[in-house]
């Protein structure tokens, strides 16, 4: 069997793109295919597009000096995400055809409309190129047509690094849970807020748990997504349309953040044995479907209660197995980046079984 | 695509192997395969062997009412679960050919060499069936060899079941986790064991609570395996040898069982706001592995000690994604039913993807 040789275009460059090449780099004898970097687009620092291959230690290095990409170009040009998705297609019409041409998406979290992650989604399907994303946007905001878009091509769109990082839950139940039907879910899933509630009950202030958060790159560029419960909410939007077929936005989830949460709070709810956690949570009732991310006081034995700084945890509400749990005990960058790699793999898999044929 | 056409054969048809037709009726509309029961074996009610299927409702009434399988044969004989294995695939023969034909072995556990589950999955093997089991056995006693027999006859060696029933483990790590090392493991993996200490922190009798495992058929048969850390044992060996490439057998696990907690033990515990839980374990320290199933007596905050009743939970201690846990909140015979359902759908996954070479 032939090792795919993988062309990846990189939309997105920032803490978690930059943390993907390097763990490429670190792991590279456990892969499954080889990869070159043909592309890189940045909304700030300029862009790169190289059929052979970019020097991505190099990139790495201008863009964490501030300096912009177009060093790394002959003659540089002004591009878009768009722009560089459409020209890496044509640079690389035989890789695209042979379905071996991979955008990697990784821009910030728009929570409006989930803009420009979705456009550069189906830019790149239309291109016929596979797509992997860790924004949580499109998946949220347009699932259901962007999976469409990728059947009718051909190609696939996968984001597991849209909830809990490279810690597999869409690949559990689509690989791993055949037959079961998903009615609902409870979970702890936003790292930056939980960093926070258990800072508040350290006696730590919250705006410097805020500030760590930025420092380790796990907050949300704008963090107030985070604290108001909004990259929760966009990850129930996704978990609802992906794994329980709903069709909602983040903007229809039922949505409180952790804004309010005192210190005297924290204190209170552990004085009578209780915790302050940020639960977001979905559950089918007859045709609909309610979602809900707020704060609430947990019973100590409540298996989300003890969640602590960066984890995470996903319980699944089953019709056949019951409730299954997911844990995710260490969020830092690599679980991010991992994500790209583990649907990476998924794309090399389907490719030899193509080739198989 | 069409959808393949699966011929069973069971071996073993205890608890397991009749919830297991029950819900393969229950889900048919959802299962990507057609199935028929072409034999059963049992150890102590006859068997059949059918080509064209054998009526599973009415096997099944005649095993719960103490009757022998022998009364659906015109012409009964006395077979062994080995006989068959061997029968069934000779009369069919296309099936077995085809990889169509699938031994779903679900034999009670031996403690002493793992057989005749193992010789059961041999003889299934060699004779070009698929295998599917639910017995710890096969996989902590001899792994390696029928890992590389299936690879030699181009069948599989399925059994998900043999670790926190179908809640994905084997499944977990082989489908989603690419290119992760799993350097050990924690975990709450033994049923009966967390019943029957949660019931005495109830202040339930010790004896009741074995009885309650009994009466739902999940305490082995034997329950002594379950108390003295045999089962936890059995699937310590198992996971070692598939997840961490091990080579040990259950023997080598250093074992305490449960048989020396008393009630006033427990209560100290909870006094003290810790609880005593059955942990199995394993640890990689430079070649060597130390494997480890015992009483600990947990913080309250530990993972591992909120989990109550039929709750079983695994940490994965991975080198990428530090501790991932999978966590199982109900525990019934359909969750191990549920195990050779979902191994079945990846024969089907792969007879389909045979189909479109």
């Amino acid at each position: 069997m032939t090792t795919p040789d993988l062309a990846l275009v990189l939309v997105g460059f920032g803490h978690v793109g930059r943390r993907f090449v390097r763990l490429l780099n670190e792991i590279g004898d456990r892969l499954d295919f080889d990869w070159r970097v043909v592309a890189i687009s940045t909304r700030h620092h300029g862009s790169v597009l190289d059929p052979d291959g970019v020097d991505v230690v190099r990139a790495s290095a201008l863009v964490e000096e501030n300096h912009s990409l177009d060093r790394l170009q002959a003659e540089p040009v002004e591009r878009s995400g768009i722009d560089v998705i459409r020209q890496s297609a044509q640079a690389l019409a035989d890789e695209a055809a042979e379905g071996r041409l991979v955008c990697l998406e990784s821009t910030v979290l728009d929570i409006d409309r989930g803009e420009p992650a979705t456009s550069h989604v189906r830019a790149a399907l239309e291109a016929q190129m596979h797509v992997v994303t860790v924004n949580k946007g499109p998946a949220a905001f347009a699932y259901h047509e962007l999976e469409a878009l990728a059947e009718a091509v051909d190609r696939v769109f996968f984001f597991e690094g849209a909830v809990m990082d490279g810690i597999p839950v869409f690949n559990l139940v689509r690989e791993t849970l055949p037959a079961v039907r998903i009615d609902g879910f409870r979970g702890v899933i936003n790292t930056t807020s939980n960093f926070v509630l258990s800072a508040l009950e350290r006696g730590q202030p919250f705006d410097d748990a805020v500030r760590e958060m930025q420092a380790r790159g796990i907050a949300e560029a704008d963090p107030s997504l985070d604290i108001d419960g909004w990259d929760a909410a966009a990850k129930t939007a996704a978990l609802v349309n992906v794994l329980m077929a709903g069709a909602i936005t983040p903007h229809q989830v039922a949505r409180t953040g952790i804004g309010d949460v005192k210190p005297a709070d924290v204190a209170a709810a552990i004085a009578r044995g209780r915790r302050i956690r940020l639960v977001a949570s979905a559950t089918r009732q007859g045709g609909s479907i309610t979602t809900r991310v707020e704060p609430e006081m947990l019973a100590a034995r409540d298996p989300l209660a003890n969640l602590e700084d960066t984890e995470n945890a996903l319980y699944l509400i089953t019709d056949l197995l019951g409730e299954i749990g997911i844990v995710q005990r260490e969020g830092t960058l690599t679980q991010t980046a991992y994500a790209l790699v583990t649907d990476l793999s998924r794309i090399s898999q389907r490719l030899r079984e193509w080739d198989a044929r």
